[in-house]
């Protein structure tokens, strides 16, 4: 209970170590130039598109009381303030999916009530908001941060998982919804006569479906054969954006006859609009709410302060993973700090809060570090092979990569051995003399052992706020994306956000068959998979996945549905309390792991042989292979069924043809 | 000229070398029991679902005068007949996309010419085909079929293109036509007006994208890791007539306020009904055509002779590739002879020929060859396993797998050391001792020696033709297949013939910048990519697209259309004259190459060491391998944007783990 007695110590430590490097978090932006434009854009988009998409949910449930004007001035307003007075500015603030949650029953509670009604809504929610800050503000001078790693994997996957799940049911309801006439609509309407009412569904699943796919696609644009790297990148980095815009085009495409308002579009009022106006002047109506329902607005209060809390601190962690190797202090205490008075503002001028977003934080760190990698990579692979073409020694090698390494870093030089201690082993190790030389591939040795750099500022994180700031004025451009565009957009973030998730890597996996299981080990897989025995991975997962059950349908209790954090926090006392009494303690570990650990994969034809030989994988029982003859056979034919010859290796093959017959004897 | 002073040689050969084998034909089927209906129901699905397709879309070419029941009873027809009297039963026959377009313009020419118009259309189509089966008798008595090795891939897979393209102008075309009104409808019925038509097109629009997508996921069943092999094979098998049944079943779940007709389902009338019995009559209209368009017929036959000469032979060819190992006769000469009966009787009973078709018939004998290999395969691999566990000797190995191979498979006998002499060779080879026994995998030598068995019978086919038969009388339930269903399913026919399709993986890989090419090496790939240099694949390859589009613009010509088989057997001429001057002989073998032949992928790290040793691969040249920095964060990135550690091999993870921490100390 030190951390008690120290009030201050970490905001106080947080503030000294920042502010030392504070005019150099200015300064770093200008020696990228124009090419910090880069991960500016591609930040704004993967930010302000999801806000969007909130907002609107959060004007459906909140029957337009909050809409998205003060989802993305809320993102833009705190985003502007992290990134001058932030503690980690790497960091990415927004308005997030459970601050949208905790909306809907703050408002569904409200509105119920008729002493606070749907006029004092977001005066109430001020008043949480105030709670909340205080909350926080507690949490940050009593050095709450030190906890942050009881946050284990099994809580924050849940978590992600429950937001999968709930991105998922509003992209159905939102489908659904396109199909009936919205609550409150006059149904005398033209546009709301059955045929017209059906033509938008139809529409809408097509939009949806549309979306969700090319989007998916567009993602996958890096790894693509084909096109040039610039345009591959583009694609990959800006393509869900570009499916909105496309798609949105497309909407517009439908023939004249169709009645108007359909398809149905954004519902927002312009900034200007005194709906919109309303909010600078919510303060005054704060006072206007009962005394009872001030106090009972601390309920609502706590959660929304764990979860904060919570969110705020993993999102700061993934920013500054290990492997980013980031040259700059951390700032947990402070930035939750920071967070408070950012609530406070947000409570008072009547908007939802932001707080720290995944993945677009450690997204936002990503992109900053391609910036310096890729020309260091260029280089010291070229003078790499210089040195091997005239045969010099492993060491002459490693120091010309040294030098290179030096010359284009030149402001860390006390710090080059320890950077690249793990290259020089690698390089140096494998001493075998000039024979094994040939086996010695140095982009090899580069990629899997050059520290990433990362150019840690905070002109990038300042300019995409100003950018989310200026979405708000072009409200009359974003007001024409059909909603139905927004729901495929809510499934790609839902589907996006599986792969890399362990919870659900393990829930496909119990649908694996046992003699399948092959499939996963012959590609990159999750180190767990082979570590751990498939009963216990098995166990962990089935309790797991009812856990998040629970935790589900406690989101569809009317009122009491507010508690929905709770069981994340109950989750932390059973992984330290429960958990370690069912599992052993090293497979607990596997299961639940700091970082993601990964393992190459084997060969199918090797890895027969290559397991028998007595190395540890439960997943290769007594089953035999489920490898059909069929599956072969298939893999051997082409779609007209002509088979194909499969040559081993191109020396085998040569060795097949040495002789090449003349091809006019075949004619 | 040889084969024109022998006459009926050929023919009387294959008959004479069949006739041996007949009675075996049969009883080989009862062999096998039950388990031979399975390729019988997995073939008919596959031959039944193109000719409902195709028969629909000769139904809107020929204004309905004919219809899916013809060709339905034409497939039926001529398979049962086939699988009978036919050379190579393997063979599967049905009306085929050749056919329609043939009558499509053969109606066109038709119904222009007021002495024929629509009344006589059918019967002059039966002139036609009288002249045809003269042509094919011709061709039969003069032993043509020996030319057969001058169809060379160039032709084959661009007259494969050709289809590809007309399938999915078909596909568009329909889809198209589903948001307009039919030609001949009365445009004041309630389906006609426009909100109607736009609802119709919408769902058109779904249920053929959703069939498209569908159709293609479930072929690729028998990779998935989910999933019982039994299920996944049953998925992979019958996922396409599995869909077409299930959006089929969508399409009745449009609510009851839907005007009726919509979504549009196939036209046809019923076997029964006045206008498919007037089939049974059209000998006697045969003799009101008048003379001069009997003699005119000889034209269109000329060119359908020619393209059932080339179709007939090369899916015979593909039904009995090398790979497959059968060991029954061949039958060329014998089945262009009853091809050209058959031909003669669909003329006089008014119904479009049927001829072999691509890929049913080498996807027939596929499916028969995988019972019974797969039993022998788990019986060598494990007899194998259990040589090796006592450290036998590799003649001993052999020897065991020689036992079970000559126990499960006792009518073979006397020919068993040839056919199992490459895996003797392989077995053999390695003769480092106990030493290498390690690297020795049973599985992976049976796989790459071991011959295929296929059951060769008639019973499959016979069954299946009877199938197809009584889908005739089906009609009223395959009436309900929506058209949009269909249009879908013309896209999943040209999709799923472009892989494989060596022209498309050329013009594929001229989009591929060099830098990316390793891609390509990466995994498996044809072995011209490696041994021909680019820039002959890329003239080759433009010119065989310049060829395309010549090909296809001739479809669009009236009545000139006719002659679109034409540029095929000039391109014979072509390949054998014109190309050899223009590209050096052995590459012009390896993109011209008679099999195809497949190289197993380099992995990619290695591949860079391992090519600068001096191996023959163009496709790396100066340029740099496009592989960037984001691809590779990409790659080592989730999408909640954490970093995942990768070792190098489950040794190396276990060295850096091999102390593990107590659990308890982290929490």
């Amino acid at each position: 209970m030190d951390y008690l007695t120290t009030p201050f110590k970490g905001v106080v430590e947080d503030f000294r170590g920042r502010r030392k490097c504070y005019k150099d978090d200015w300064m770093d932006a200008f020696s990228s130039g124009v090419r910090i434009l880069a991960p500016t854009t591609y930040i704004f988009f993967a930010s302000a598109l999801p806000v969007i998409a909130f907002g609107e949910q959060l004007s459906r449930e909140t029957e337009r009381s909050l809409t998205t004007v003060e989802t993305l001035a809320s993102t833009a307003i705190c985003g502007i303030v992290h990134s001058i007075f932030g503690g980690q500015p790497l960091m990415i603030l927004g308005v997030a999916e459970p601050t949208i949650i905790m909306y809907t029953y703050l408002y569904g509670f409200a509105s119920s009530r008729q002493d606070i009604g749907k006029e004092l809504f977001v005066a109430w929610a001020g008043w949480v908001c105030v709670w909340t800050a205080v909350l926080l503000f507690l949490l940050a001078i009593f050095n709450a941060c030190i906890i942050i790693n009881k946050f284990t994997r099994i809580a924050g996957e849940l978590f992600g998982m429950l937001i999968t799940v709930l991105f998922y049911q509003e992209a159905i309801k939102g489908l659904f919804s396109e199909f009936r006439i919205p609550k409150g609509e006059d149904p005398t309407l033209e546009k709301y006569k059955f045929h017209w009412l059906y033509t938008n569904g139809l529409l809408a699943i097509i939009f949806s479906f549309g979306l969700l796919l090319t989007a998916l696609k567009s993602r996958q644009a890096r790894s693509w054969p084909y096109g040039t790297g610039w345009l591959r990148s583009f694609i990959a980095d800006y393509g869900v954006p570009l499916m909105v815009v496309l798609w949105t085009a497309v909407s517009y495409g439908v023939p004249g006859e169709i009645a108007s308002g359909i398809p149905r579009r954004l519902f927002s009022p312009l900034p200007w609009d005194s709906s919109s106006l309303y909010h600078w002047t919510v303060v005054k109506d704060m006072a206007r709410v009962p005394v009872g329902y001030i106090f009972a607005a601390f309920i609502p209060a706590i959660m929304i302060a764990g979860l904060y809390f919570f969110d705020h601190s993993v999102a700061s962690q993934m920013a500054q993973q290990k492997e980013f190797n980031l040259k700059k202090p951390s700032s947990y205490h402070y930035d939750i700090f920071l967070l408070g008075i950012m609530t406070l503002f947000c409570g008072l001028l009547g908007l939802p809060p932001s707080n720290g977003v995944l993945p677009q934080s450690p997204m936002h760190t990503r992109s900053l570090a391609t910036l310096k990698k890729l020309l260091l990579r260029k280089k010291m692979v070229k003078s790499a092979q210089e040195g091997m073409e005239k045969q010099a020694s492993k060491s002459e090698i490693y120091g010309r990569m040294q030098d290179v390494f030096i010359e284009m870093d030149a402001s860390t030089t006390p710090t080059v051995d320890k950077e690249l201690k793990s290259l020089k082993d690698a390089v140096m190790n494998d001493d075998d003399g000039e024979a094994q030389n040939k086996n010695f591939d140095p982009a090899e040795h580069i990629d899997a052992h050059l520290p990433v750099r990362v150019n840690e500022q905070r002109f990038s994180n300042l300019l995409q706020s100003l950018l989310v700031g200026c979405a708000v004025f072009a409200m009359p451009v974003i007001k024409r994306i059909p909603t139905s565009v927004l729901w495929g957009y809510f499934a790609y973030m839902a589907t996006d956000s599986l792969p890399g998730n362990q919870f659900w890597e393990r829930l496909v996996l119990l649908f694996i068959p046992p003699g399948r299981r092959f499939k996963v080990l012959q590609n990159l897989h999750a180190s767990f998979v082979e570590l751990v025995p498939f009963k216990y991975i098995a166990a962990f997962t089935c309790f797991q996945f009812i856990y998040l059950l629970i935790c589900f349908g406690i989101t569809w209790i009317p009122i009491a549905g507010i508690l929905f954090p709770l069981p994340f926090f109950i989750m932390i006392s059973i992984r330290e309390h429960v958990l370690p009494r069912w599992f052993p303690p090293q497979y607990l570990q596997e299961l639940d792991a700091a970082g993601y650990e990964e393992i190459a994969g084997h060969s199918f034809r090797s890895r027969n042989t290559s397991f028998k030989d007595g190395e540890p994988c439960n997943l290769v029982g007594e089953e035999e292979d489920d490898y059909s003859s069929g599956e072969i056979l298939d893999e051997m034919t082409t779609s007209r069924g002509e088979v194909k010859h499969r040559a081993m290796s191109i020396n085998e093959r040569n060795e097949r043809f040495q002789v090449h017959p003349d091809d006019e004897s075949r004619t």
